[in-house]
């Protein structure tokens, strides 16, 4: 049996904004792709289908409240989110995972962020743990050099946990041996993580900026956005718990002192005015501890803010609607 | 069966402040009168005993946890909230809701607030959903010009929705057309609401000051007060979506990025100090989603700096005790 | 039957930190003691074992929460906590209370603290209400002149409440009769306690500096620090309270405004620089209404960041490992 | 605006037992029909939407943990449900409510009723309050001498509460006063409800049979069975409070003492067996206060077992498939 | 400061059945008291005021789910509970607890029961722990030879526990050390509690008379009633935990296999009808563990079906209203 | 890396009954293993660690609430549960799951029980979801011929489901095709469950004896327990969802009308008298819904009926101590 690169969400689960959902991706045409990828690399059973695996229809099923209808006039962006624009968002449903071969995974993740880049679509990509940007980060090697932005707790730097090297604590130390990416900024850094002193020695020769959380309370995020170079091609990788969990309670290991959503809100609108944002992803979202649905319906506000400003900058080849 | 303007709070519910309860409103003598007002304009039957139709008494409920007793210090106005004045305040009771005649609903809620203004008193009104703020407007016929400060999400300029013109999507539309309601100011909005272009075309037509959560974040509150025009009378109306979740988390439609308490509460004591504020509202709230109360606390705390500020301002000729 | 003066966490609860359990504390060797205080004096009988008494375990509870593990890299204080030394921390476990003997309970509180004072340790308590600082002022009469740091919603002046004096209403007040205790502030104080003017007015008398939440958030923590006179021996009492409910939600009085994390985080770094910090205790976490056990996460926080400042400072005689 | 007879299931809800939806009412063709009726006729504002509204989707949301598939071999019945014929299911959605207009509700009800008899359908309605099936019990007006069974806690025999007639008090005094009722045979009764003594006497009067749950555990389910008269018009009416708490805790006036599920469905099988089943309706579920979905998925067994036994009666002229 | 023998419901809390509140005991005029006993003896800080404390007022409470008004029509007695007569009912609160001076309590609890025998009325217990009962059988002695039938899991034969003896292990041994108490039956007993092989021999060499659950579904309790003694004067201590935890699951050691509701609702009524009934007590509710209130409701419907049947015997001389 | 036959319980976790943890299977001395089997054999991801994987750590974690203490006397079996013998019972810990190699896994649970069978001791394990037994049924290929007797709600015989042949589906289907299992009863069926008529089919070809739970309720269960031969070598398997929901809630499929406690007790005594039990599995319970831990606890209850009966029915060779 071999499983196809994307299915739908669950029933009853809608898409994210009412788009279309589409999983034939060799024929895909559009402008942004929404992503479902619940499956990361797991490290014992349990975290097979760990709470992180239900946040991508976790957040699809609060579209309604992230957004009234597509036409409303949305303040976060100045306007309807599609700017009255043709603009072809689809969503492709949800990453499968092989129970009886889960080495086979994050190939698919990878070919099917592969598909969405060649159909000139930005992929925006709901997780899952904070594994599953390692096959995003692969599938963006034409696209580079890319400066990655990171809003997270944790460095993510380990060389492996338990033999698995794919896995949450490895993202970024990844990403530093592609030759693709370029600058690394690790934003909202704080108290403990998988990082040893190791790790931040080996991040620190590779030259990452680690922003410490109480470096942005301190300076204003203004400050911070201005020390990114400008012109770049930047993806960025949201880990919720980079948030503070009186904005995003819904995570694993809350830590306090995060950034605040007007904070994150800018650095996306900011980095969208740079330069190019290729891609986005929000990962480590767990449904089963948030409150009153606000973790999942921050994460699809940033998303919006994302799309909102990104069509705004010209971004897409979409005519006035 | 004549329905009277007022009945008492729920069995089991105390008074707001533990203040004597008054509900023959021909012969009120207060300085101050709470009034709750938990039924709004239904779009659809479940509606028609909303959550927020609970707030009124939830908010009574927590009395003790917004001020330990009258006598005590009270740290946000500076000394007892009465200031050790004979001040009058009392409750008013719930506007009741006649199940067989929905219509009659406004008219009941708008000749309580004449009366209360007739008796000399300022009306701080308990929602109910954001439609009732409507016939408190009406009300304020001979109190004009009053400047309204409305602290939302949402800016509420729909003409009507599925034929219903006085729901809560409405209120600053139906304020706008009023005579006697001079300038409006809205202040926290931000991602979606009922508002289409057209809506925000209307508010800008009629010279709204549109004032994004966003901008208060940067440029700072008191910024934001300077703006207001001095020797105002003014009316606020405080829908709780327009604080952040984090700080007022029962809310229906919780946008990331609101107002904090301190923010607000610096915005109250602000036009207190520049003229007379009329009245304020608190709506919106939705008790069963609340998290340890804070919402319904939140609530109390604003109402007492309201009182706490307007005693000391001299609003009442109430004597030392 | 004699009690002795410490007894484990209740089964299943491992100690703060992992740190040694250690219950002689006549040979007690080691330079920081966790201490357990849960009872308090209580003005009823709900309140022996209020809610209160379950925060020490609790908190302990969410080590692995607090840190991953001790040679991680804790970017709150920028390295392993312990920062690569041979560090003595030790878990003295709980004060145990006396069903027949409630009197007998401070006294044996206060001998706990000064065993751990005798032995050169500093003690942080983990309460508890917030009666629980009174035995530890008491045993801190060696150590003066103390400048006492309260972080809080109220400023606890009660001279007694229904006979009892040692209660939660008290402790500052009891502070301020003690020759040792010398400067007194007061931070975050907002709202309504158990104050009324004449508590206030005795505060003031005294010379506390009552500094409201509202100042920090105007001014600044780094302001409000800079006010705090160098080079002095600290001790501080951190009432879950006195920060924000977005940020410890599980507190009995929750009050809006409050400080937040990063503030409290820095108010401690620079007491740690400004000369030397004798203490520290965190009372009046309700466990029972905590949101995903953020209160007792936030807790451990603190307590971690005094530690890894306080080693960075040079404060013990702890060699390299 | 007039509304429809009926109306889909919320967004999101499946059909009972993934029948087919049929709302033009004109043209059915079915063996059995289910109906939603929501809304009953409320005492105050709050029962407008009481929490029984929400159970027809409640009881259709379960359909897959109520049944497998229905070709499953279900063990209450003794083969698939439908018996392997080619039996015509549909659920007609719900009975809409005119929030402008309540009057006209119950009219609307009756309505979709007769269109489902004429249809020459068997109707299985799910509740709603216990006033729905006043409009039902007009209904059956051509299909009398009907015998009436009703399993409840309370005999629901009030001429009227504050005036309304047609409300959950009184549908046992309404049934008695239509010629085509005949006898009625109350199960269940215990604790208290809304009968005075005087209620009780005109229950007595008109001869109904009031069975207390007690005797039903005392002389066994069969010796009730037999003293229903064979070969009658039955329709049975279940008020989930008749069932004990443990067995359908969602209601609002819980009564410990009650009927078993084996008892109740007995009952069901025994009159099948007996003569000729009308149809049956389960009302006053309260969905909030359910305990893993149990009583909806009883309820849905409920509706199980009456289908099962009556397609294998020969009720029904539907071929094998 | 001397305490009352006792003290109102909490503020916000009813009396049992809407009677009178009486707390002047030496002035009492009554046919039935209830009362309310929220403290035992504790084992241990945490049990001073363990969850069992809480159930008096929790009973009260949900009074209007116990009975909906007094002389509606009760089908459990078979009429309006007070059988239209004057009847006597009082509620004379709760017996506070001296948290100074534990030992005086049940010596306070004692006094208040004989104040209650003394003015001829028949005292109904709502505990706390079971070892509220003692000083009820104390108090007793002038009203033997007493046949005590307790409904129970455990038998409670403890000497004592950690040298309390008069704690919740111990209450039997306790009555079986009384003179005026005769026979004992021990019903509903099955799985573990604090007795020994001991215990159940000195309950063996008392004469007591234990009756396993098991043996009350295999014989029926008809069975078990006929094997009382008739023409006794009965007291009746009810556990919680004797009955189902399907039926009662507040309880602190819930056991499966437990009397269900019918099974003890008839023996209270065949008890009433054997001899006199002098008093009743129900214990051991833990209110924070209740599912929808089932437990307190149970334990009103056991106390009106007690009270029910006992004016019906004509125990009482209340005159027809 | 190669995974060992059993890990010890999660931290915090007791063993059952307090027994000694022994997990080197090659000199296990003992009369009754206790084995946890989380892990079945799953259809999709999310079911590999389902709920029913938390349940023998949940089991163990109410031992306390099963059983008060080893030496005291216990009602459902007559005594102390071990009869004052020296009876060696262990527990020995959970059958782990390799991540890398599913298929494993059954081999690591029936070498697992092969190793407690060859030491001479009855192996009681507690799942993990339904396919559990079928590794316990091949490891007993040496004990035969035993009887088989399910308690579960469905009959379980599929011939596979999506592909997996020993799934939870798939059983007794399994059981069926092994030459040493004889007679097959299959008690408490009811509803439906993954059978088709295909499936009933196979089993009556079988021979199996298909007992519905209405006629346990209807004929007693002592009349069932005459049905099995008498001198049989028994193995037990109960599905949570067997026992009625009101007892054992925490089930994935309930369906009302199950076996009460006290029924299947019964059965477990009835079948020691009868002859040998060679063993016993309880199974998918799923923790996160329980109420109160009772569906944990009524497990541990079965399990102690067992382990009583079985130590007074003189299985063991265990001298008196």
């Amino acid at each position: 049996m071999t499983l196809p690169l994307t299915v739908p969400p669950k029933p009853g689960h809608q898409t994210f904004l009412w788009s279309p959902l589409v999983t034939d991706l060799d024929t895909l045409d559009a402008h942004i792709a929404i992503i479902g990828m619940p499956y990361g690399n797991a490290y014992e059973p349990h975290a097979v289908s760990n709470d992180q695996t239900r946040a991508p229809d976790a957040v699809r099923s609060v579209t309604d409240r992230v957004c009234r209808s597509l036409e409303r006039y949305d303040f976060d962006v100045g306007g309807p989110i599609y700017a009255d624009r043709a603009l072809k968002v689809v969503d492709i449903g949800n990453v499968p995972f092989d129970i009886h071969d889960q080495r086979s995974h994050f190939g698919r993740a990878e070919a099917t962020v592969r598909k969405v880049l060649k159909a000139g679509a930005m992929p925006i990509t709901i997780g899952g743990d904070h594994g599953i940007p390692i096959p995003i980060f692969r599938a963006l090697d034409g696209e580079g050099p890319v400066t990655l932005i990171q809003v997270d707790v944790h460095i993510d730097w380990r060389e492996h946990v338990n033999g698995v090297h794919d896995g949450l604590s490895s993202p970024i130390r990844r990403a530093s041996e592609m030759a693709h990416i370029d600058q690394i900024f690790q934003i909202g850094i704080r108290a403990q993580g998988s990082a040893r002193s190791e790790e931040v020695a080996a991040a620190r020769a590779y030259g990452a900026n680690i922003i410490p959380a109480f470096e942005v309370h301190d300076a204003g995020i203004d400050t911070i956005i201005d020390r990114i170079p400008d012109g770049g091609r930047y993806y960025i990788t949201i880990d919720a718990d980079g948030l503070d969990p009186s904005v995003m309670p819904a995570v694993e290991g809350p830590a306090p002192g995060g950034l605040l959503f007007h904070q994150v809100r800018k650095l996306i609108h900011g980095l969208v005015r740079k330069g190019r944002v290729l891609g986005m992803d929000i990962v480590e979202i767990t449904p089963s501890t948030d409150v009153n649905n606000i973790t999942s319906i921050v994460a699809g506000r940033l998303i919006v803010n994302l799309i909102g400003a990104a069509v705004r900058a010209d971004y897409f080849d979409a005519p006035p609607v």
